[in-house]
């Protein structure tokens, strides 16, 4: 079944987002799925999360370019959490074209939670861990 | 075997690339595949590929981080074509650090060639996948 | 007398507008006064502006930076025409943080109106002039 | 009597710096100003002057846009300090496209040195001092 997108973020295109094919240009992409990624952590991460010895970083990520995105599109970006190990978990990611209704990009990325004091790769913390699971309603792998 | 990359390209890092994590920001990482794939074009397309009415666009891309690319670190963009389909052609891309010989990232990208006139994929023009074949010695799937 | 500044956008930061200060980099300061000259534009020029032979350009730019932008700051960018001449114009704007009242950084942008025919400079079209004047209520050098 | 630069640096023009009228979006060109500047901090700086406690900042920056630059153009970044006062510093930069020998951009950036512990400016570290005046040869204000 489709599966659920209970986070969504409008983006705010900027001129400089395109190229010179007139359209938003592939980079810029990653910077709207980074936006989708905070609003997500602000749902379920402490405020400060970015400062904690344990932060998540990016393993790797697939992104899939559907359509262009024009200058003057309104865009949302849809993101969930589609799985969830021990140590890193899954972010999915949507961008929707609000009139046409239409994905215009797709990507998962990969997360890991980094300690920064022994440079390895840590256990998610417990309460970021629940908060995630009750924000998708349970609906993780 | 190992495949060989004959296209490598210094990548000039800039101070705005880099994040509040002190380390080059993910979303740079693709400027800077941008960078190697431009290099790679220049090889095997005409000087003004951009302008013709059939253009190669990126379909996904897959990227894998590896470590952090550091403020003043030397970093080698290299680029091969690993696949060579009739309509799109696969970029196998890493990034060397010059100094620690370990590659700090890489990425595989499909990209397809498109009519514009049509806004249909098109095959790839026959001189364009002859300069491929011989850029890379004939080491393409 | 203080000026009154009637067009207000909400910035949207993202992170990698940040640099490795943990402040917004200058070159970001630069995009969201983009933002707001487009905000502006929206108000006093036609929709497809940019698509017609005479655009206007930036000739120059002053900006002021007065105090850093952090991550989570609430930026409100306001956006004035301070001067109309007969081919050019002056776009006075700042940045306020919202929750500080104070603001952050200003500039002073002056654009010239450019035929891409000609390749020459223009005189700003009457219409779009009769509709600057009449959105800064008359208050305009 | 015309200024002298003797700090120089090719920049690497990246596809996503342009726009949708294909030229350099006026936003990059900030981040070749700043290429050039850490350039010449390179020069008069030690190498981890960004990890002091007192750091140059940026105050104010004036650019003119002369004529635009174009995919493929090679731009070098020219970089002098102009003025040296207790606790700022001027830095003229000018962009020249080496095939036409024009200046197709140039800018003033007041730099201020900041006490980062202290919050406040203050003076130009002496040796940094030194070291401006004798890489521009003693032509400084």
């Amino acid at each position: 079944m489709e599966p659920i997108f209970y986070s969504k973020l409008d983006i705010q295109i900027r001129f400089n987002d395109l190229d010179a094919y007139r359209h938003v240009n592939n980079n810029s992409y990653f910077s709207y799925y980074d936006l989708g990624k905070d609003e997500y952590f602000r749902e379920v991460f402490p405020p400060d999360f970015r400062l904690q010895n344990v932060v998540p970083i990016i393993a790797n990520i697939k992104a899939d370019f559907l359509s262009p995105i024009l200058y003057g599109d309104k865009i949302v970006m849809e993101t969930r959490c589609s799985r969830l190990g021990n140590k890193s978990f899954t972010l999915q990611q949507r961008a929707v074209n609000v009139s046409t209704r239409s994905v215009v990009c797709e990507s998962e990325t990969v997360m890991v939670f980094f300690d920064i004091t022994t440079q390895k790769s840590a256990p998610i913390p417990p309460e970021y861990r629940k908060n995630i699971i009750a924000f998708e309603r349970g609906q993780v792998d």
